[in-house]
């Protein structure tokens, strides 16, 4: 067959662009840096947003929405806001068909704006914790766009929390990053990251402390997938977002911040598709099976309906392929799109009773029974998220050279991640990395955990260049 | 107890500002016309959101995401978008730190851009039909804006599709109109609504045929809840928006749109809500049952708890209101809040081992053993969502007279809708009553059903005040 997509190993960047475009992902918006979501990139997108929500929620966090137009002059409060109409942000000057007395912003994240809203609804100790989550569109003006990755537009969750105290705020931010960001990120998407820790330079404008997973690339860059920020009292300060103590006395809450985005769509793109096009891991996967004819057959459509109608009633998400075209150009087209099992129905199969299941991951055949298909596609498909999880650790780990020196960092992070000791990089090393383009993506522990301080011993610099 | 809530009959406007800002729904944002939801008033609107997304897709209808910003040379392309800088419209002059070469709008409707893309991906009738939705915020500058009624940001969806034929369009839309819209309205939001199609006058610019379905507000004015717009081929015209037919011969599409928006939050406050607050339907409630202890115990507390993990584990949304504060001031918040049920737990019940029930809608109690709980709240809840749809449709048919001419339809809009035969009314009618801010919210058949065509005999106009 023909290749379809650039391989990966000739171009890496234009192989993303030709998956997003071919397996209809996402197209181009009519404005510089804004993007059409396409129905099968947009089910991807439901899903993790359904996944992440069942788990945001679980931590006793609740939905609310805040406005998208925000007045100028909320951008000039905190130290990080001053450059007024700083190059990120797209103002509104004009509505009601006149120019507005004052500018508003259209919202490049609501941190301002909820805490304005926080400072409101928090009294006393009796409204902490306080936690909040808006699923919504931001616009920050990207020179560079690049489909799912870096648009001017895009969707997100960000959360806002507030609490009493800073132990309470940490544990929670740790729940969010572990409990409900790192589950989702290994159990659903089977992508797995290095949690650790920001350096100061990389730390989020205001945090005491800014927690990241990053994930490696399939061309051994690394993508941030989420981040998490313990802002201590800094962001409370300048909202004046405090509360009354048991003891009576006005005390500045303690506060988180945390985000996952539409850019968790290249980052599932970029783990574990490959030269056939995407590949999407069942959880996620809008369509779990797809039921293709081998031939133009009464019997063959017949027993095609059937199975998609088993399958969907066992809560497997299938689809048939009935649709024109040659056999192998179908097949072609969802390998593209990732689906993660195909079903080839033949007359032959049929009159035997079986039908062929074909896994986009490993191109693996079996033959099954149709009696009892649905318990076999979906111990395949947990077999095919399992395996996915797998394979793209043992890349990530195979990829990670352990090294002794910023020299040797700096060449292991041509091909893929180092992995050495913070002590022999320090604020010098980083400099000279940043100097190659190249960043400590996160500090962690020798065990793979989330370090509680910078100032701890043994901690590991993961070095890498990234998106 | 003191009323907490401006009565309705005194001022009824003040009393849904009340009800909004005492049970926490929304309140105002910064810039003028934007809306804080809250959580409440989220979650009430998410469970909204998933009614109506399931039945939306269970019509073949596939979700996507258009952006948010678009070049303002898209509005003037319709004859009914040349105003250019149009009151409406909020324009982003400012982006990149810079004047943009370009204004960007800030979408009012999504239409023009989905118009744009439907263009570029239909290219045969085996592209067809093509049905698009998408949930989303859009921004209309809003001079008099009301929290969910009128609010210069708002959420919705809105559908977009394109067909081969007129039949299989306007087929589609009905589906969307009846089995999606109102079936939602009767029976998830429990709202009687008078069906039927616009005149000419209220018809959605560009549309052949608009249609609608108009609640009643406890004012007796009309709210028009959603809309259907049938737009023949005149959209597929001005976004070129072409099919190769079967014969080969290329020809416009047919096209649809249809919207539903936080709008409908508003209506469900002024359809239900009382003189002590919201009163939520059930099966759109976030919170069906509230479980407060009578009395500050140890042993009632525990029961609260077993009580409320029974009734989830039953799959009823329950909580459990162990708060601070009298019993009777927490009675009154939830009340307010609308909570479909509450059970009161209090030890001499406990002894005896049951609790009491009581109906947010018409303030029944009954006691029921804590044995078997479950099943008898479920039953209950069933009971207020089937005898809030019979209230309600009770109160839009009492408040709907028959009268024969415009001048009795006059007097009779002051209170409720008046219903006459739209040959009594005409273009002439339709000015008079339009000059009283009174105008013909529908016409429908005798039997209540949707007309396929003006020229019909026997119709009939819906006419009210409305919002």
């Amino acid at each position: 067959m023909a290749a379809v997509l650039t391989p990966q190993g000739e171009d890496f960047p234009r192989w993303y662009q030709d998956v997003v475009a071919k397996a209809e992902m996402a197209d181009n918006g009519p404005a510089r840096g804004t993007m059409v979501i396409r129905p099968y990139g947009y089910a991807i997108w439901e899903r993790m947003q359904a996944e992440l929500d069942v788990r945001i929620k679980a931590t006793g966090a609740e939905n609310a929405y805040f406005p998208l137009l925000i007045p100028l002059n909320y951008f000039s409060r905190e130290a990080e806001h001053v450059e007024g109409f700083s190059p990120e942000l797209a103002v509104v000057t004009h509505g009601g068909g006149e120019e507005l007395a004052e500018a508003l912003v259209v919202r490049p994240t609501s941190e301002t704006v909820i805490g304005e809203f926080m400072a409101k609804w928090i009294q006393s100790y009796r409204d902490l914790p306080l936690r909040l989550n808006q699923w919504a569109n931001v616009v920050r003006w990207e020179m560079r766009p690049r489909l799912f990755l870096r648009s001017s537009e895009f969707l997100w969750q960000e959360g806002h929390t507030a609490h009493a105290t800073r132990e309470d705020a940490v544990g929670y931010l740790m729940t969010i990053h572990l409990d409900v960001y790192n589950d989702f990120l290994v159990n659903v998407l089977a992508a797995p990251t290095y949690l650790g820790m920001k350096t100061p330079r990389e730390r989020f404008a205001g945090a005491l402390n800014t927690i990241t997973a990053e994930g490696m690339m399939r061309d051994g860059k690394a993508l941030q997938m989420v981040t998490s920020h313990d802002l201590g009292q800094n962001f409370a300060r300048a909202f004046e977002v405090s509360f009354q103590s048991e003891d009576g006395q006005s005390e500045y809450c303690h506060t988180t911040s945390w985000g996952a985005s539409t850019r968790l769509v290249g980052g599932l793109i970029m783990t574990h598709g490959d030269d056939q096009g995407l590949v999407v891991p069942p959880r996620v996967a809008p369509i779990q099976v797809v039921v293709i004819p081998v031939r133009d057959d009464d019997a063959v459509a017949a027993a095609v309906g059937r199975i998609v109608d088993e399958l969907a009633a066992a809560g497997v998400r299938a689809r048939a392929d009935q649709g024109r075209g040659s056999f192998g150009r179908r097949v072609t087209d969802w390998e593209i799109k990732g689906v993660p099992l195909r079903v080839e129905v033949g007359p032959r199969d049929l009159a035997e009773g079986v039908v062929t299941l074909v896994r986009r991951d490993t191109g693996e055949k079996v033959t099954r029974p149709i009696e009892g298909l649905a318990g076999a596609a979906a111990a395949l498909l947990e077999a095919v998220q399992a395996d996915l999880l797998v394979a793209a650790t043992v890349r990530r780990d195979s990829a990670t050279r352990d090294v002794g020196s910023v020299d040797e960092a700096l060449e292991a992070a041509q091909e893929g991640f180092a992995r050495l000791p913070w002590t022999a990089v320090g604020e010098a090393g980083e400099d000279r990395l940043n100097a190659e383009a190249v960043t400590v993506r996160c500090l962690t522990r020798p065990d793979g955990s989330v370090p509680e301080s910078i100032e701890e011993t043994d901690l590991l610099a993961i070095v890498a260049r990234s998106y």
